[in-house]
């Protein structure tokens, strides 16, 4: 079976499958690596004045590396326009555009910072590896953890916007809760036990607003936890629960089960059909 | 069945079983959202000089769908007195009365964040929606571990009001713990792990004090969360493990389970057994 | 059955069974909250210039509680000599004695905090409640993960060590690190989260190292709450597998059991023998 | 069957089988904290200049006493050259090297501090003790739990260099954020709700973002958290699920059974069948 060019460069570009194709996500991420780190070191001034140069001209080959990557993208694509408009399309563009504006326009230079959102590269190259049942599984007890994520953060949020309008009547602008938004940075900051320090209540009664706000984040924590906590307790559980009855085809029953649950067939044993 | 006028109203307020009902209550939830984002903004010193007017006029048109939103109620109630009398009623109106009490005192202003407590309304819709037993099953297993959660908090203040006293004798003013109750918001904020650091030890002793607060603090957060999460693997659970086979008596069948996973004979279905 | 009037007082002060011994536990705690709260308020400067003379004879009333209460004590006790050595008589006698010696010497007073460790009688009134069985089944999920936790202790000790007398070392004295054990303060600090900012790494080096300190103390957070979370699954699942096997009276029988693990007799079903 | 003293010496120094072995290992233990100790009070300024002499005489002690524990190592290892390339024969080494070099040269004396990792020979003492399952069985839980370990701190790594680059471009140097490993440090320090507060973002954006980040933070904590939770509780549950029944299959027994839950049949012992 005869390939096209464009085809084989296709299936090393975007497929995981073949060795190459393996081979070139891993460079990829490489190249994105140093990258990064070009754009991270031209950023500390002392470095800057040493190596200028040097970074400029690194900086200029993995340019060249990701707009030649860009093209051939465009080109071996089997949909070029559905590609463009995906979400690693544009991050693809965007993470070279501030490097060729440059040229033209001053400036332009530090948007190249979007170029860390490739980064997100990674969890592609993840997926050939052995990490993958192990991401997937997280993924999954995440997911149907979600609506008790949501109903969690929106309480979480309704208490965030509360105690911040009340602080700010509390403390006022004199004490650094200048405005209501603030205050309710200050609260989510508070909440979240993270507790920077810039803003911090000084009336008595502030003080003791905030320690019932700090009681109740460190308990509240206790929520999102037991969540995860529980989906993934089930999650791993259901992992050793997966015997397929020659009858039906049903799964997923338990470890003691001899009997199928659905059509009431004898079981074959855990030791024969699994991990 | 013909309704009266104030039925249907009552029915559309009150109510979230018709679409009317649903309806009202979104809408609701924007125009208080609305609100909340004028007086924030409005407590923004730049945004304020530049669009008050505009705000203050948002102000009043907020007001008066709140004002008119009250009086509906109270005509609609099927008891008003005891809707004014409730947590909702006096929220209700203590979050109108601010703004109309403005054209004749001035500070009152202020208070209007009293309407932050409004948001909670979104409780409300929330059950409505999909959340609904999510909801229900996180506050069954906050509700079920409420005893074991009052013993931690009462333990922990037992903590703070111990350290907060020493901490005062061995640090003094001197060092910012100018009294006790001062110490005490101290200890809070240390064993929450927040620490501001407006308030910090000095003295080699009151560190090491310190040490021994924070690493129990830190083991002691283990507590609440250990208490959610054995409830919510317990709740979830005990959803699969309703239904006894009538031949073997056995339990734990799971929830999609039509035969016994013992002796193979058909299982009563989840509704004749129970929820 | 006649009892003498110390066995009485006895019965009253030290016993939790009687009525008259359970209102006596908890006015003891009321008198001991309102000596803390006077003792706190005595410590705020404007609050004593204020009401100081209030406070001072709030004070002696307190005081003169708890030495009638101390003497009562003392003459019912069944084994005075044993009182007064256990840990709740030492503290009951330092909890009176600083303001009787304020009369002679000058500067006792602030030795009066020591009274806060009175309020560790608050668990004896717990005792009595119904968050008994809570308490207990909090205190054996603790015991039994205590190997597990010392040997987490221990290790969090270890990596404090090492990276304290490292960070000594890279960011030195004039970055605000110094001395060995002070670095070691930063390290808790960092390692439990509370990170207070009044020392902060300076250095690139440092920074990293202490990136690398967050990230394993994120991470290490786990592991006490994993220990005591599977604790107090276990737990909460014992409780409810209590049958007793009317042959050989062994308890301890799993939910779906129907003989009796150690003699194979059939067991009573769970509806009959409670909750 | 004589032994040689080489033997000898190496039993109870490489040992912990015998109580010589025990002792020796605890001993050793001891010396090493006295180090420590030493190493960190002459790091303190005041008690330095009072006790230096004292101190720099028992730093000599303890470096004669692991000079020659060395050196007795060296001569009784089973491969002496072994000994000296594994990871506590370099740590030994380079614990007693800085002291004798500081007779040689100046400023050696600080790298003493590399003393500190000879405290990882705790971990050795306690396989001797009672806490040994419990180590081996956190251990194992660890371990097991690495890849999504692996997985869950990618993902916090990703987002950390998308948040510093992100916030480097919208705070900007005048808001403390000079540089974009700066930003990411402070992304770390943000992310593990630790909140140093010497970096925070000053604009509304910045303040918005950040909020994002701690809310993400508060939450992704979970992660880690469930997936120790769920390892320990299987692990010590798989503890009681090891023995299957003869007569019936049924597994799921507890560790105490001796006879089988459903059917009553004698099971067999848990030594035969494996732990």
């Amino acid at each position: 079976m005869a390939f096209t060019m464009r085809e084989t460069v296709r299936s090393v570009i975007f497929g995981t499958e073949t060795f190459a194709g393996k081979l070139f996500d891993v460079a990829l991420i490489g190249v994105i690596f140093v990258g990064l780190c070009v754009v991270s070191l031209e950023s500390v001034d002392s470095i800057e004045s040493n190596y200028g140069d040097t970074l400029r001209i690194l900086e200029w080959v993995v340019t060249a590396i990701f707009t030649i990557e860009y093209l051939l993208r465009l080109w071996s694509a089997a949909h070029p326009a559905a590609y463009a408009r995906s979400f690693f399309g544009v991050v693809d563009l965007l993470s070279i555009l501030p490097t060729w504006a440059g040229l033209v326009f001053t400036g332009t230079q530090s948007l190249v910072v979007i170029r860390a959102l490739r980064i997100l590269r990674i969890f592609r190259v993840l997926k050939l590896a052995q990490f993958s049942r192990e991401a997937s599984q997280l993924a999954r007890a995440l997911r149907s953890s979600r609506p008790k994520i949501i109903v969690f953060v929106g309480s979480v949020l309704c208490a965030v916007i509360i105690v911040g309008a009340l602080m700010h009547l509390i403390e006022g602008p004199e004490n650094g809760f200048h405005s209501i938004p603030l205050a309710m940075y200050w609260a989510i900051v508070t909440m979240t036990t993270v507790g920077y320090g810039d803003i911090a209540p000084q009336t008595p009664v502030g003080q003791a607003m905030a320690s019932v706000l700090m009681i109740m984040g460190y308990g509240v924590i206790a929520v999102p936890t037991g969540i995860v906590s529980a989906e993934l307790v089930h999650a791993s559980r259901d992992h050793h629960e997966r015997r397929e009855c020659l009858g039906c085809g049903a799964r997923d029953h338990e470890s003691d089960a001899r009997h199928c649950k659905l059509c009431g067939r004898a079981l074959p044993s855990g030791r024969e059909t699994g991990s």
